[in-house]
């Protein structure tokens, strides 16, 4: 059981899932809360070069903490439903179950609940992330962003997608770059911490770029309403990629970083707060009235043919 | 989306998912959380002949609604995850989307965010149910039961177990009792009004029975340190089952009813209230010092060559 895998973290909660039909806990004011699911085939393949059952563990908390860390969210309590096909081994089973506690631990959460099924199809691991900010206000969400607002990113970008490509052919990775490419897409970091940075600097607009950075500042901008100018130079591109990447990082992303947008002042100040957590927030671009999203090199315009992240893919 | 097919309960919520990267809501002080996934070929098929997307979207619902009834909780909140295969019919899955959505909203949760995912093999889809208590002892427990209670079970057992057997041999339902068999199987009732009815009547151990009576009642006595003896001819048997078939009650039954234990004082309290609610709550044995559960018929002990559940599968 996922509950060998816990420590005293656990005790926090009232009644912890194993022993009866659910869990209890203590509740908070107010709650975050996100769902999300790893499919194998789709987002993870066991045949990868670098695959290993503790980090796909961690990987299934990281993609739900970020969704929590774009909301500026304090993680509390997880549940997680695991369906594996029963041939599995058990010490793989472990290593899995593992994972899932150490990154459970590490950012602060309990494991509450869970449920494990047989699937005689693809493994399928689905985690729910309970969260608490301070305040309904106190948060980051992806409406409200102005025209001259700036917009920045957290970390790097690119890398991640550069490591599923050297996954995809599998090929194992050889130099230091490339590793860590491969570790950014196998075992990412949720940027939790700089989430409730951001908030505390009085950031209010932000998002995870998970699913594309073009993609979120889209989201962000509101489609139709208001617009982005990016300035392609000012990526902060993975190290080890070479500034033609820069699509990895615009478009094929999937690095667990966060994009936001706030009034010079503010960003400055989150720029500072999140520069002493050792963690880059780079200004690329800003808000503009005009719609669309619009790429600038070398001070010039790269012409799209059709907007949208679909250009990219 | 799924939330097209909400109604204004979800206005409750501070932010909808699916507009962010999670869903806002205020909390409660005392929280229950619990996860429980379906698997097609597993759990369900979609070749059974009463087969309904829509029932299969309401039982997913109230395999977890059941586990909150089990601890008398009262439903808030859902986070459900779907895992479809790209080739379904847009069609079944909003009939799909509009159970989950119905069941949600006839037990007063609203659908706080989602996720979709495909998948190239068995559907599998996932649910979090959050709900609250109003205190940390004002719950139901599987712990905690003392020689001399007794122990009761609400509505009916092996209706859900008998209609399975149908579908599996691809069966349609003739009688009027058959179609309920095959009802409790595909659209069960959770019992979420009388979990909080016992709490209310004073009842502090209790589980709900959709793994089986048998087990539960292991679950109950805490094996090793107490036991039950039943009367199998106090079971409430599903209406059309013969008195003979009282193993598919005991032990194969997955039916969403509650199984309790309380002293006889306030078990008489929780069969009024219950009954006012037109839910039958029907004493069926009495919890002993001696480990083990123990069966009777006509007043006789039924011999058991290996106890424990597995001696029924």
């Amino acid at each position: 059981m996922l509950s060998r895998y816990l420590d005293g973290r656990e005790r926090g909660l009232l009644v912890p899932a194993p022993e009866d039909d659910a869990a209890v806990w203590n509740g908070d004011r107010f709650v975050v809360g996100t769902v999300d699911t790893l499919v194998e085939g789709i987002d993870f393949r066991l045949d990868w070069p670098a695959f290993d059952w503790r980090k796909l563990g961690r990987r299934l908390m990281a993609i739900n903490l970020s969704d929590l860390a774009a909301m500026g969210a304090e993680p509390r309590h997880a549940l997680v439903s695991l369906c594996l096909r029963r041939e599995m081994k058990s010490s793989d089973v472990g290593r899995l179950y593992s994972g899932i506690a150490q990154q459970a631990t590490r950012f602060g959460s309990t494991i509450a609940g869970g449920d494990l099924s047989a699937t005689s199809g693809p493994l399928t691991l689905t985690a729910t992330l309970i969260g608490r900010v301070s305040s309904a206000g106190r948060l980051l969400r992806r409406a409200g962003a102005k025209a001259g607002w700036q917009v920045a990113v957290t970390g790097s970008v690119g890398g991640a997608a550069a490591g599923l490509r050297l996954l995809e052919a599998r090929r194992s990775p050889r130099r230091g770059a490339e590793r860590e490419w491969v570790r950014r897409q196998l075992d990412p970091e949720p940027r939790v911490e700089a989430g409730q940075a951001l908030v505390n600097a009085g950031v209010r607009v932000a998002g995870d770029i998970s699913d594309g950075l073009y993609r979120e500042l889209e989201k962000l901008t509101v489609p139709g309403k208001l617009g982005a100018t990016i300035d392609i130079d000012r990526l902060p591109l993975a190290p080890g990629l070479a500034a033609a990447d820069w699509k990895l990082g615009l478009a094929e992303s999937e690095d667990f970083e966060l994009v936001c947008a706030a009034p010079p002042a503010i960003m400055n100040n989150a720029v500072k707060s999140l520069n002493r957590r050792r963690t880059p927030l780079t200004v690329i671009g800003a808000v503009e009235s005009r719609p669309g999203i619009r790429l600038r090199r070398g001070g010039l315009p790269i012409p799209l043919e059709n907007p949208g992240y679909q250009h990219f893919r």
